[in-house]
């Protein structure tokens, strides 16, 4: 092994992502230190790049998705499966780590709601040690209170990066939306999201999911994970696309509405497809992005609604988001749309930037 | 028996209410007819009074609330315990029938959804016969698929009263919220629904009931039953009660917040009240009134809010409500302010409608 | 349309069954005439046929699963779905018929626990007018309180006769079992109500779907409906199953266990693979058959285990069950091994008492 | 200060316990040293002391339920309400920690089942450094990963001491219950277990709270914590018992049971007067004791019952707990029916052990 690792890092918002060498540091009680198979680029990460980010301190590695393998350990370790970890295995992580203390993590048991919750290749800073805290990178350092999923099967890794922020995302929203099998689903939006939400839909027995959204490419993609019908919003008006869902539904709108978009007329349009009694699911907002009306008596008293947001995940939709992709490989395999080495960083957010790629990833060693 | 009964009738709006006789019906199989101890006077029948409510078929004799005693029956019947019913037993009903058919009753079990639901008081007319649909009556006849409750045990019936409406609506906003023992909670209005809340969140384990209104002697109220701390917005801007509220929550906000007023400033309060990951019940919106924003990233997604619609209720509701005025018999008979005969209806719509009443109550026989 | 109706009856238990004339009835208000496309013949029937179900009235029409045409109705009906019901609609309907006014009814909202609850070929006799009250008959006269589902889609309509019975079981199973996307799950017996819990549980998104049992062809099926793992239990010891599964989950046990077998040791082994704070459904006992013995401390005590029975099933479960097999259809096909005429009941009696068959449904038209 | 502490030691089995004297800790980053008011003395402790648990390692300082003051902290801390810890501060801890990393912690978050939790007073030797490491003693060392709760009331903090384990195993028995507002309710034993179940029961508005237990006294305890009917099983059989259930109940059985008593008869008992559809939920067994048969048709699975076993508890029941006591202090004071110092533990370990005490506290400065 090397004694240093190549990563890419933001050091001023809007310009081009650079490369750097960072030392390999030594491990610490509990630490992990893993080779990046790969990572994924996040629409967030656009954002970061951006500047929109409050949370960032340049400079800073991004990438907050990723998968690889254990090249060195301090002490004994578990991943949460109880598989004792060694050097060599495969692992997926968890993108965060919590206090484990607060009242979201012990008395409300809402770990994504902790009050000290950082995240890798987000919170974290590159200008000073360990410095390899993102996983735009050959290696990352993995503190001690990271969870570890230990990779069994012997399969594409890239494929399950997705796992760890948006299908962990999605995994959350379906955990508090009450869907039950036989429910009709609406998923607004089509991105890595709204296609994690379409699978899930699909892996919890929804009878119908229609999924609305912009590119023709990513509506055949929703096909393919299960979607019963897709309706692009550039060919039929709200209005049409409203009398399609009711009549699906026999005039009363689906049982539950997912916004996966990040846009306010999305999450407008989902209320107002949703039935009496149904569950509204928001978790496109990832980042301040406008507001919506709502009418106190009839989008919420008279409809008797839910609306529920959800903020970002923790280790059980982790999990959760692992088990989808491992039990339907093939068609994960096509959302990975794009794949780069570590070098084509900046063309990697550019594709997703501009909506060219359903999912990016960068191979640090591919 | 008389062959006839006094009724109060609603022939115009704004015009005082009259008084009228009505030959007594001949039962069918299943009905059965009931003498009216007490009826309740709705805040909801001051607004049929004012004809803001599009359900209403005039002529009609409001009421949806009351209770009284069996007169006659066709037919064997039990109430919702078991108990064969028989003359004289004294006993609560629900105030509304469903079809029992639909999705919402049967695929989805939220009956209080049905399509087809009516309530004596409100969809009912005394245009045609059987007449006696309403509680402001010395009799009513119950539909045969009428669910009633015994009373076995000897109270101040009139005391029940409010279990049928408001008391119904508030345990299925508990029913809907989530709420665990240990919980902070916050109610917003102290009317009748409001003062139902504090109750059950008493009686449901909260470690603190923070109640707000405009209206001294219900916050009192508030406090005997239970509310840890009430807060008068009259006399403490919005600023200060967020101030305090944040302050007996270390800055997190209460756990479930609950709307009772039908005010959208109320709903907006209970929104920036609440702490991330809590969850916003709003129950007072009865009619048409307002709407609010909604900022899509903070004051959903990043909170991970629950914000959950109540729409009316369902005989498990007024079981739990019945059981609730039960328990605390002593507190309950002081939400009784106001008791008339029949013959002052016009009164007692009065005193509620200039809020000089908590909750007034006919006794057409008292 | 012909007067008079070809039936299957039940005359003497352990005699052959026989076949009889009766006449079409006149309808009542609400009461559905429908002709039977194709009745399912279920493991219960052979036990009715027997003499075990003592809820049996000698004579009668047997059948309580069904699926075909509107003949006839009298007045309007909606099926549950909101669809307005006319003439040639294909349709399936709800086993049984619930008073809908008693505490499980209407408090607990537990409508397969009715107190009045009855079943078309189980609690009816064809002593008396109707007559036409079970499903193997050419027609059945549906109760006015029966709950249908238009079938929309044009299918094979015998595929879909196992929703009304072992289908809405398993439903009502997953529906108690708290099962959570990406669980482990273990099935124990592998006929139609195992079967469906396959599938059920790869519909639910499990990572892991072992099922045991005792007939090769059986556990094949199991796999081409998602079984990850089979287990013949007549190929391997209850001790190398369990070690099969420990290993599998990493020495917890699975994190939910269904006992589909309706035999004690099956129950007995679903408590010993399910891990601590697992829940063990057990939905096979449709009738008194043994019991098992629990240890306090180390069955459920330490082991924070739920132990929960399930007792048939209601209109949501029949649902579930229906919009399961209509999304995967051609596996569904190869679940119905036999098709007979009416006139061989007692061949399909003997193929399923002798688990020739999987499942054998009777075509009374065919 | 001074240097060192005294403390009780369990040496050998059935032996008179020992007072010794500890040198005091030097603290590591994140311990707290408190400062002991008051120390539970459990039903466990007892069973210890006999050697019948199989965790102890001997030497040893038992205690598992203790508050107290801080004297000493390294490092920041907060509580889990997110106070800042400061000397001198008055706090209740949790009696046991967990690895917060395994499947249990973070996959299923139930942390009760943790692979790797510790008790303090339990897992705990006093044979190696830091010795005090049990609640018989003046002051304890708090592991940095204990959860704190600080008390901001000036109460008397023995009366808290229950919190820690049998109030918070009572909690997460409601927590596991599904136990609704309305709802009848049975307890079945009457230990401080029972007796919280009882008030857990009373302050989650249950309709009905029939307590059975042996000792005259208890069951009047129960009744002043809102037992509606106590029966007390040396004067009424178990075919009396059952009676009065079941008329009270209108012959269905109770909603809810709780076995708190940790025997199988008690169980048994449970299964046969819980309705159908109800839950019964067994806390009671902390040590092997027996097992009862379970008839799999009758009990089980016509019945669609839930039985749940309960072990432990974790800080969300701590939590739960501390304010159902802080809400009821006049009750709960009651509780408390045993006050010793510390050299008197013997005398403690003997009245609980003779059931002359309800509860017995150690005051190790009092």
């Amino acid at each position: 092994m090397k004694n240093e690792a190549r990563a890419i890092i933001l050091e001023k918002f809007n310009e081009p992502l650079a490369e750097r060498t960072f030392p390999l540091p030594t491990l610490r009680e509990g630490e992990v230190l893993v080779k990046i198979e790969a990572a994924g680029v996040c629409g967030s990460d656009v954002h970061m790049w951006e500047g929109r980010d409050p949370r960032i301190r340049l400079p800073m590695i991004p990438g907050h998705e990723g998968v690889g393998e254990v090249v060195e350990l301090n002490g004994k370790k578990k991943d949460v499966y109880g598989h004792p970890l060694k050097s060599k295995d495969k692992v997926l992580w968890n993108r965060s780590v919590i206090c484990g203390h607060c009242y979201f993590c012990k008395v409300k048991m809402e770990p994504s709601l902790c009050l000290h919750r950082w995240v890798y290749g987000i919170h974290t800073s590159s200008g000073e040690p360990p410095y390899l805290t993102g996983n735009y990178s050959e290696y990352l350092l993995l503190d001690r209170r990271t969870d570890l999923f230990k990779i069994e099967t012997d399969v594409d890794l890239s494929v399950l990066v997705p796992a760890s922020c948006s299908g962990a995302t999605a995994a959350h929203a379906f955990d508090l939306s009450g869907m039950e099998s036989g429910d009709s689903v609406l998923v607004q939006g089509v991105g890595p999201l709204g296609i994690f939400a379409v699978a899930f839909a699909k892996s919890s027995g929804a009878s119908q999911i229609i999924a609305i959204g912009g590119t023709e490419e990513r509506l055949i993609m929703c096909t393919s994970f299960g979607a019963t019908l897709t309706l692009n919003r550039h060919r039929l008006s709200q209005k049409e696309r409203k009398e399609v869902v009711m009549e699906l539904t026999h005039g009363r709108g689906v049982d539950v509405a997912f916004e996966m978009a990040g846009e306010p007329d999305a999450l407008r349009e989902c209320l107002s497809l949703v039935r009496p009694g149904g569950s509204c699911v928001s978790a496109g907002f990832g980042e301040p992005h406008g507001k919506i009306e709502i009418d106190c008596f009839h989008d919420l008293g008279r409809k008797n609604l839910r609306l529920q947001g959800v903020w970002v995940s923790d280790v059980k939709h982790t999990h959760m988001a692992l088990h989808l992709i491992l039990s339907r490989l093939e068609e994960f395999k096509k959302l990975i749309t794009h794949r780069f080495p570590l070098s084509q960083a900046n063309e990697a957010i550019r594709v997703m930037k501009d909506k060219e790629a359903v999912k990016a990833v960068l191979l640090p060693h591919g």
